[in-house]
């Protein structure tokens, strides 16, 4: 059965906005973020929920920005890194928004916009939708590994949970960036139980999306200017790599990682490189959707990318697996009417 | 903005089964069962991953009755309550299977049903899909209270998590039982930091969902069989009601509730009733879906009822959102052409 469903009712980005802590404040993007708490607090009490309230900051953001009210939009997708999402509800809920909560691990920010898209097209009625992730570097090494006041030693194969979040007002109607195409992901097996890497456990779902994406469309690489996978770092990037090349040859040139494009190596301890939901999220909204709205990028297969575990499933020593839903994303920009 | 979407594609019930374990047996619904485990541990090692296994059972049974493969299913659409979805994943990424995970706590059934039918009813390709739900109580009980080897006490306020898990092939086809309209539920709070009181917790999100269908539908409640929630249990449902008489005078007379119908409060010790995200599904499954396939019932309102915790959230003493989506399932029996 074909995976690629594209698009027919127009859904386009009417605003995004991204929100951030110390480390993505340093980072090569720090200046395009929205706003950063260099305390990474958002002033709250707790990591957790410091986590919601930087997505209720990032979703008023993007109302601010798009001149539209909480009341104006018709339905609310959102996910988060945290047990039961609860980062989500407990920092969304004051909107009054209906609500769809997504779980997909890193790959929740593609997930959401997808799924969101879906619902639009399905109603006429709903004009007006909100995509929401979040992650915190604090609240998800206590959950999945221990608290940061502890002090461990991290792997050099591990990456950095980012304290960063993402919020995306679609509408059903044309604009500058549209989404044109989905594709969910199918659930592979990672082939690892080291939850210290998780980039090299995602990276073969990477590789099955982008395998089937241009066997199903027949679509020539050269009609592609990137292809943005979610949260592989400089480990998981290195082995998808290997496999386009042996699987998709030329194809390769085109990958680049919101991982890789967070922090920077040579001052920040990212050791692989980013992660978190937030991670893809962020950069979408700061660096790839300006550089769609500025017709400077004209066409991206956009993947977050989500290894699916919990702390139980790692202690019992299960494999990790890894999932990847695609969205292609285009610039109308100086398109002909 | 209107929150019901009427849906234009037919989208019907193909097949559904309910898979569930030793008290589930033993419970008025146990022998509409499509297969349930005494030993509750689906031949597996761990309460985790016999959550996942349930899962597989309930999906490969509905594809056997639907004589269907699972390479004939274009998306599947599932949850469960363990942290990080890690049931579904682990259990069903053998049928690989494209795959969007939700989080909706015990509302995870009807969410997963209505965000299916949103991609179904936007692609003219994906003709078939599966939504599958599971809980375990082994598992939950370690994960959101203690082992049950430590023998805690339960509250009179207290539900029991099923062990159960209901899967559903949807066609995108007129059929005898068809999703006519859905309605996503907001996030609302539960006012209470009691995780002994989900269900009480969950009623004020269940009025909200059906408050908003009446007023924004304009509905009689005469043409309608059932109100189902899904395990707002003996305590949730009460509330509910009281609620109801106030503000929907007559349609409190409509409500039944899945955490009251799966197990024998004379024989069994569900203190409140069932819980868990697989109560509605497998009651749904084995008890709603027969009765509208025989046109014994022609139309109803079912809602899952989540409570949007996390363990951190309940020891941290904040308050338990809930959330209620709602589906429209009516029978086609005996229609005219």
């Amino acid at each position: 059965m074909k995976r690629i469903t594209k698009l027919e009712t127009p859904i386009s980005f009417i605003s995004s906005a991204a929100v951030g802590g110390y480390e993505e404040k340093r980072g090569p993007l720090g200046n395009k973020f929205d706003f950063c708490d260099p305390s990474d607090k958002f002033g709250q009490k707790t990591w957790e929920i410091a986590e919601g309230e930087m997505g209720r900051v990032a979703l008023n953001t993007a109302l601010t920005k798009a001149k539209l009210s909480h009341e104006d939009i018709g339905l609310l997708v959102a996910g988060d890194l945290q047990n039961q999402c609860v980062a989500s509800s407990t920092g969304l809920h004051s909107f009054g928004i209906p609500f769809v909560g997504v779980y997909g691990a890193c790959s929740t920010c593609t997930e959401s916009l997808m799924t969101l898209s879906a619902f639009m097209s399905t109603s006429a009625d709903l004009t007006l939708g909100a995509a929401v992730t979040t992650s915190h570097n604090a609240a998800a090494e206590r959950q999945f590994r221990t608290p940061i006041e502890y002090g461990g030693q991290r792997a050099k194969t591990a990456q950095w949970t980012s304290t960063a979040a993402g919020a995306f007002i679609l509408g059903r109607t044309h604009g500058a960036v549209e989404i044109c195409e989905y594709m969910p992901g199918r659930i592979i097996d990672g082939a690892t139980a080291d939850g210290s890497n998780m980039g090299g456990a995602m990276a073969f779902a990477a590789a099955d999306t982008i395998i089937n994406y241009f066997n199903e469309s027949g679509e020539s690489a050269s009609n592609i200017d990137y292809i943005v996978t979610g949260d592989l770092g400089k480990v998981g990037s290195d082995v998808l790599k290997e496999i386009l090349i042996k699987e998709l040859p030329g194809v390769e040139r085109l990958h680049t990682d919101c991982g890789l494009l967070l922090y920077d190596f040579s001052e920040q301890d990212a050791h692989s490189g980013a992660s978190g939901c937030g991670t893809s999220a962020s950069v979408l909204a700061s660096h790839f959707i300006p550089l769609l709205n500025e017709g400077k990028i004209k066409n991206i297969l956009f993947m977050s990318t989500g290894a699916l575990m919990s702390p139980s499933s790692l202690l019992q020593g299960e494999n990790i697996f890894g999932t990847a839903p695609l969205i292609r994303l285009k610039s109308t920009i100086g398109e002909k009417e």
